[in-house]
């Protein structure tokens, strides 16, 4: 059982500048707590709950950020794909492609996904049993990719909320790939603020404790330094300041829990 | 308020013979009972539940047979569209763009729908409360499309499980597009059968009255000679001779509801 | 199957003339409508939200009003009882003992309700699945009474919030026992007002087509002259000048589902 | 924040004799482990499965055996309490009386049990939302006892499985009672045995080291020295002789969690 690794970033690619920054400060706070980074981004947003909700940089855009945030910060960089084309492109580049949670069924997606090489990362879908997850997994490895991680993010419970069952954790660690916990997705209310997407940050330290407690190769942490003004996810993200101290405190519970 | 129409058909195009078959089956028993057709099949299954699932004849295999269902029989014909890419190719020949339900929040896909001015009819997502498909419905009013669709086909409800509400058909009328009830898949228990998709087609007549009674522009029935042999959806299909009796009785439903 | 069956009145027992006002009104709307009419009023209740809800005119005042509501109009009358003591003092009156929802596993309950020999009128509780609902009717009948009726009043779905599962209706049937439908507390929005319990008449009426198309033995619908003024369930309560149309449409339902 | 305390024994009371050897067990593992122990058992199963489920010794037999381990062994006793008669009775010997979560909004079983001024540990019911739990205990502390404790035991997901919501146990401790985590009840899979309830003993410390690294203070834990043979709820049960190492890990998340 490896350390905890930290996947984290700004849910959107808002600038080159904003990337670095944001990079940077990642790199500089993972430094200095001993733990492993892989910076997370999106280039698109491509399931906004509603067509006024701001997509992102877009792909020709960010894939050179991508690259020089590699090539000079060092970080391995995780970016979620929509479609089978952008698979090659984007596997180019970064090094693990992203799987979002209500594609995780599409079979030409993730046979594409696979076919880079690359580590693939599939968000367990709020509509699927964490046992579902098995032959999801198995789209992957069975096209010839071993690298494949599963991410828990919450699942269906009534109308605009979803909720964490901690027993999913222990079910998808034995399909075989590791086990991420989205912190900040499974803190989500689906559309619960009418034309954009609700949530509740105050529990992302709660349900992260929990699953770290529990045992997870990683944690998913969206944060922004001004959550409150991000284009996207901004009432689940952790403001930067407070993300060491977060990360100190799961990291202890990390320790206990491998120890 | 129109009488009740019926979308129907096998879940997955097998053969040319067998689609005609189907199709001219079921346009004798629409004619028979006096109810407006639109043939349904699907040329792909993009997300079956595992690897193995069968997928389908393929967009090419299908566009000519759908045509020749169109031009022969008269009928008009919906399938369902995974890509942006297919949009435009189904739309040249089919009357009817379906949105399946876990990319119902697919932004590019609804976009690349509507830009085809055909009809659209956008499964709502096991994941969604019904309020959130005015969000869904505007992404292709919105890009000029008003010709839209919606479908209920049921919402998660624990694991393995979806429920119908009821509730939910009049909160997706206030939406404006005309709603459809999707009795086949509303059945369904996703993941239920291991490696493959289960379902209770008891419950059919159950949640198709129900719904009927309440309230709607068509149901979409998927339906087979033989379901327990069909490549996919067959604990959830009606079989072919039991379907003309059932739509009679919905149909007794129907004008009470409208009278 | 014997047509529909209304069972009706308000949530609470409020005054002797008031529940002789409402009696006497619902009895003229059966009579006109042609319906069999069941009386229905609490004089307790026992599970108010918050200790500040409204209790009832309690057991003492309300036994002699029951007895001259079925002495002067003729009307058979349901009432719940939530303790075993109570059971057979309300049983020497009533002709239905109710139990309510929350109560519905407490064995020594329904072997009191069951001592009687009145009708058991067993709603199912909000955390149970309906083939869970045999055990509970055993309870009953292997208490040697075989005159039960279940009732159906939704079901948990995440917070505050109940569904109707359409499908509960004919498994409660093949229990044995004739099933209800209660539209008024279906449509509850538990605890979803702070101190009291919300809901949504309008869809009162979309729940029971719904059931009565499914098939049902009786719907079970709360009325008030004013029910915005009620002491408690006001927002699930039909208004009595909207009752008879209603169940004329209800009525039509049933014939044909029954026909 | 006083280190977790443990709530322990076997589901049901079943001899004095295996009261005895339980409680003399439990009392020298929490003696060796520096944890406070309350010891809990049930005399009367009085909402089992089905009417053939074992009961219990019953009140007379239970109340003795309850005063003579407070006496001989000086441990504190928990038990649950049905009706308000029992409250009175078994206030006389019991440290806490334990509302069961299907009983957790009856009026006067709260007040009951209140005016004992013993401490009132409510269970939240399976049907309700965490933040309905404060008019649940202000209906306790409104009557005059401020002695309560909130107890987390899953929450309704689909049909016959419970989920635990880690969020509830912050909004709970916001109410201002300390919150206990019952690790049992929460892994039930409520009649998901036919005529009895099951549950996956597996995930009880899933769920436990989840509740404690959100920090809770207390867990519920019921154990027996041989659960496959326990009259009760054996299937969630944790044997005897692997409770000790598991609390030791408990008692480490708990120590970080508050520290």
């Amino acid at each position: 059982d490896l350390p905890l690794t930290l996947i984290a970033g700004p849910c959107q690619l808002e600038t080159r500048q904003h990337a670095f920054d944001m990079a940077g400060s990642l790199k500089d706070i993972a430094s200095k707590l001993g733990i492993s980074l892989i910076y997370k981004t999106s280039y698109d947003k491509a399931n906004r709950t509603s067509l006024g909700g701001k997509r992102g940089a877009g792909l020709e855009t960010a894939l050179p950020i991508f690259a020089d945030i590699k090539k000079d910060l060092g970080l391995p960089v995780l970016t979620d794909v929509h479609t089978e084309e952008q698979c090659a492109i984007v596997g180019e580049v970064v090094d693990i492609l992203q799987i979002p949670a209500f594609l995780c069924r599409q079979t030409d997606l993730l046979i594409a996904a696979a076919a880079t090489g690359k580590v693939v990362n599939i968000k367990k879908g709020q509509f699927l049993a964490p046992w579902d997850m098995k032959n999801v997994v198995a789209k992957v490895t069975e096209s010839g990719n071993a690298n494949v991680l599963t991410t828990e993010r919450g699942v269906s419970f009534g109308y605009n909320t979803l909720v964490s069952d901690m027993r999913a954790l222990p079910v998808l660690r034995e399909i075989g790939a590791p086990v991420i916990f989205d912190a900040t997705h499974s803190v989500q209310q689906p559309g619960g603020q009418g034309g954009s997407t609700g949530g509740e940050r105050r529990h992302v330290e709660t349900l992260a404790r929990a699953a770290v407690a529990v045992g997870v190769a990683g944690v998913f942490i969206e944060t922004h330094q001004n959550p409150d003004h991000a284009p996207s996810d901004g009432p689940n993200m952790v403001p930067l300041d407070k993300l060491p101290a977060l990360m100190e405190r799961l990291m202890a519970f990390d320790a206990l829990a491998k120890g």
